[in-house]
């Protein structure tokens, strides 16, 4: 009866044919309409026959909360006015850490609903105004109000994930330190990321520094030495401790989608929206299971549904890393590794660049940085440039890289979303 | 090529079956789970064949800054875990006191995209935490970065339109009178009125403690006298005073939107999407004429394009009446009344409800109340209500009442949205 039912997804398809980044991290002396100027202009030059910015029709903004961390709320009109694009419209998404895939994901529908042909989505938000206490204040705000009531901080929920997950599968916090080791190892390659360092260049960076200083040189093996030894990475909440969560961060992201008819006016490599999925989940106290997420289950089902594919379909992805705990519940949660071997997976290196399914290869949230407004649309670029074979020293060196996905989720688990992005 | 160019709209029809309004006011001891709960449940009882809320597949929630009202932020998944829509997704859509109509717009494309049959879409504020002045500088985080810098709360701003308004069309004060006791005037007849009183009402209501206290009562000829007595309606923001400006208010509202083959299903009385606009404007230093807003006058075009409408096909309609002046604008923007008449018409009696273009039936923001993120999908509510006969004490009584619209502001104009219903 309905266009769902008879076309199994969208009435039209979508394509993303350009996307830009601001370079991340703390930059008091810049506000959100330089970051996304920044993002914005790149985006221009990424368009490979270009796009005459007032061809654009329409935006959607994710932001979580610049009314807490800047004082100003009701973007839209300003990034309105900032691109050019006054009187057209401008709408806000918020979904917490998840607020620009949901912009993302409304632009993407209002293409297919016919309302619009081209539409920019993006995000922006900047943390670096706040001190570290209010912006945990701030983003204790996104949990659930039972959470904050009793304590939990969004590194104590997590936190509380990791324990769980630790009894469930009888592992400990060794299993993590893959994962750091694992995305710090990308971030070199990614010249928009806060900490461009692998963990054996903080390692050697601080051995350099006791040297300089005439001090006592640690003698670190390797880099799990380095991330056991709490005078370098202390408890946040424990089991998290310091290289386990992500940084505070500014920044900018955007893509401009088109109709999959216009697509080739703008480019000969389009890559087209394949799956959009997003969902809701229950706040700490009410969930059967803290080691998954049930709005990551439900977004990527739906995603796969609407894609015709299965997990074995994708080739890589960005998932949200917030905390290292919570990549490998999602890599379990996304059906990429069955429940209790995401931490294996990991620490076989089956999620390396190199390996089967390489995960979070921009550095992912902890390397990259998490401007958490700009993170959604910031992982969908980094997929959209691993497809155009653009993502530099940090490519997927697979044949035939056809399908990729991102993971983002926002609050602690109360929003996520899941994009699945095809080259044909 | 695209659809829209085809089709001349959106790519399937989207009906309103549904809606429901909490009580407004300020309520303290209860907050916006209890708001939107109140405003959930008259929806469920409002659809003639019944809706089972297990079928509603996804929602979009309206919010200007519970971040900065409640410290709450985050409120998708909150008001998912309320209704029981958990893990179907809810999205917060922001444009300032504009929030809900954006849910309501995105609703709309969510549907019309293929993605979803069933969508609620709502808003929801508590302001009442705030003191007045606190609330005075949280509405101000909603303009433009550039005027409240220099001192333009949103008072003053309305102010400075109403001046500029008075020295181009040679009027005065007086002209502002006439919208405030036209809505007063419906009111009364709105049981969900924060003030359900006409001025005649506040007038006999002092004069009544007076007595009631021994003290000479005042001699007001008639309701005018009564507002230029700066005793009862002092001055805000000169020339907006009291009566001129809209309270503060706590609120939910909520519209179930279906795709229109699926109307029959629920009503044999469905109210039809016509027209959905929505455009952003400059803020106060660039914009060339401060007695117009392009982001409506934008959004109006694009609405009854869509429609295949001209004002004239408009029988009555919600008009967002933040500041008294602001409606006098809207009247012209909207293309119900020529520039410079809007005041002429009201004035005459034409926006009445037993005018020719009856104007805010619902009382509008100024007595019945403007809980924000709420207002927006409130003032569709009030042209369903009207569209379906529904209206009581304060129903439109024109023979073959058939288009009605709304019309919504965000901040000091940055964005404006203009919304047309049909039934058919």
């Amino acid at each position: 009866m309905s266009i769902r039912a008879r076309k199994g997804g969208l009435a039209r398809g979508v394509a993303v044919v350009g996307g830009g980044l601001s370079k991340l991290g703390l930059f008091k002396d810049r506000d959100c309409k330089d970051f996304f100027a920044e993002a914005f202009l790149e985006m221009l030059d990424s368009v490979d026959r270009g796009v005459d910015p007032g061809d654009i029709e329409a935006a959607y903004l994710g932001n979580y909360s610049n009314d807490f961390f800047t004082g100003q709320a009701h973007w839209g009109p300003i990034i309105s006015d900032l691109i050019g694009l006054v009187p057209k419209p401008v709408t806000r998404t918020e979904g917490a850490c998840a607020a620009s895939t949901l912009a993302f994901r409304e632009g993407v529908m209002s293409i297919a609903s016919g309302m619009y042909d081209i539409v920019l989505v993006g995000g922006v938000e900047q943390m670096s105004r706040r001190t570290t206490d209010e912006v945990t204040q701030g983003l204790g705000m996104a949990g659930s109000p039972y959470e904050v009531a009793a304590g939990f901080t969004f590194p104590a929920v997590f936190g509380a994930t990791a324990t769980a997950y630790f009894a469930k599968y009888g592992v400990d916090r060794e299993i993590l330190f893959n994962v750091t080791i694992k995305s710090h190892n990308n971030a070199p390659f990614n010249p928009k990321a806060q900490f461009p360092m692998s963990v054996r260049d903080f390692m050697n960076a601080r051995m350099e520094k006791c040297r300089a200083k005439g001090l006592p040189i640690p003698e670190w093996e390797d880099e799990k030495a380095f991330l056991r030894d709490t005078s370098v990475n202390p408890p946040v909440a424990w089991p998290m401790h310091l290289f386990d969560c992500c940084p505070i961060s500014d920044g900018g992201s955007c893509l401009l989608l088109v109709a999959e008819e216009l697509a080739g006016s703008f480019t000969d490599a389009p890559i087209f929206v394949a799956g959009i999925g997003q969902g809701t989940s229950y706040s700490l106290h009410a969930k059967k299971d803290l080691t998954s997420y049930e709005a990551t289950v439900y977004a990527a089902k739906q995603a796969y549904q609407m894609a015709g594919m299965t997990p074995k379909d994708i080739q890589f992805s960005e998932v949200h890393d917030c905390f290292s705990m919570a990549e490998i519940i999602h890599l379990e949660d996304l059906g990429f590794f069955p429940p209790g071997e995401g931490w294996r997976a990991t620490a076989e290196g089956l999620t390396a660049l190199d390996g089967p399914m390489p995960i979070n290869t921009s550095g992912g949230l902890k390397a990259k940085g998490h401007p958490v407004g700009a993170t959604g649309t910031a992982q969908i670029l980094e997929v959209w440039l691993q497809l155009r074979g653009m993502a530099g020293g940090r490519q997927v060196k697979k044949p035939d890289l056809r399908i990729g996905a991102s993971h983002n989720l926002g609050g602690t688990g109360g929003t996520c979303t899941f994009t699945i992005l095809e080259r044909r």
